[in-house]
């Protein structure tokens, strides 16, 4: 049976250390192709480079670097650099860093893999929940069982999934949906040499909603793998019922 | 009664006419504050600024700039520049140009409505889908009317409203869904001057699925302004359910 062909990306850029991981792990499945940002993107969510153009570099056999975001990689792998032949899989990361709860609407690592979900190549996406002490051994080991179960089955094309990892010994994982975090909505301002003020977002507060059932409960309380579903139709169907109640003044609603 | 306080952002920056036109129709109805982009920021996405500082300027009282994307801007403001007065609501755009279906996932001007919602304050984002010859005019007039509707009732606090308004004069509105649309899948290849090669995103090509109850139908094939409720829990319980019946080879699921 042919290798099926496993696209990665991810968000810290294609010399990281989670990367290198990701895409060891996976060359035990298949043929890799590695397409990634030249500089690290975290944080860069889905931007896409519409308004300027991007330079494509072959660092090595199989190993580009885009001078662009991760949803801009995940598009020219899928419809420049892999044109003739369409992955079967594409995975993300491994990140450095966690992607939790509402963290997925701001991560260039969940971005890369909306991408390619939205082209039609299932994707998931993979992070290292810990903010120090980067071991990505263990996360690998489950990416690559992950992929695997993946790639047995025939997948819906649409198919998201997000996966954080804790540090150290994975004791199991757990199917959960999103949950909610806080920045501690905090600003520090500061003042510089000149005497102008500048601010940073967010303190030291960073606060999850522990829910049973979320990302957040199963990584950080119950010290297991995170494998959580997403799509991206944001359409907010309970919401629809309300708003078809309201009436705008001068507007006729059809 | 107090007039209401409403935050206005953007992504096209703080000195668009899109911006202008939604800030004069919002000051018929409450007092207004401006916090946007010192630069177009477009197809910005959900990023956020954790890894640098930020400047504020005050352009003219309750006009303010930020150097950083629109999420930044809407943080700063309800975290920071108005963290004396809640804003009742928090209105984004008007948008130089659509914003239907997957787009919203790349769109700052929908990215700063995000960031407010998450912070609980009720956002609404605004997009003129046109490509040329801008007139806000009609899409002002339309944004007072929802923006009047929604201030006189009770909101939930996640409240986030996508809305498309068609250029030219508006015969109505519709509750929608989110559509589907396409690039084209292309990418355009160029060689520079140096003898490089060099790529664009996209080609001419920019398709739409028209599915009957989406906004792209509402917009584009029936003349209408498109009303989006979104939310951002991007679960997808649907595939939780068949992801539950894998099994990943060496890891136990609990």
């Amino acid at each position: 049976m042919a290798r099926p062909l496993i696209l990665v990306s991810n968000d810290d850029g294609h010399f990281s250390d989670g990367i290198r991981a990701l895409a060891g792990a996976m060359q035990e499945l298949g043929d890799v192709v590695v397409v990634a940002p030249e500089a690290e993107q975290s944080a860069a969510s889905h931007a896409i480079s519409l308004h300027r153009p991007l330079r494509l570099k072959e660092i090595r056999p199989d190993w580009y670097a885009v001078d662009g975001t991760p949803t801009d990689c995940a598009y020219l792998a899928i419809n420049h650099v892999l044109r003739e032949r369409r992955p079967a899989l594409m995975v993300s990361g491994i990140n450095h860093g966690p992607n939790l709860a509402d963290d997925v609407t701001y991560s260039g690592t969940v971005a890369a893999a909306m991408e390619a979900s939205i082209l039609g190549v299932p994707a998931l996406a993979f992070s290292l929940a810990t903010r120090k002490g980067f071991e990505f051994g263990e996360a690998a080991a489950f990416a690559r069982g992950l992929a695997a179960a993946a790639l047995e089955r025939p997948l819906p094309p649409g198919l998201l999934l997000s996966v954080n990892i804790p540090p150290g010994p994975v004791r199991g994982y757990r199917v959960t949906r999103l949950g909610k975090h806080s920045y501690g909505f905090d600003v520090v301002e500061k003042v510089d040499p000149r005497g102008r003020k500048y601010y940073w977002i967010g303190g030291n507060e960073y606060q999850f909603e522990e829910t049973p059932g979320t990302d957040v409960h199963a990584v950080l309380r119950d010290g297991l793998v995170a494998v959580t579903p997403l799509h991206l139709d944001l359409t907010d169907e309970e919401t629809r019922l309300e708003v078809e109640g309201w009436s705008v003044s001068g507007f006729t609603r059809s």
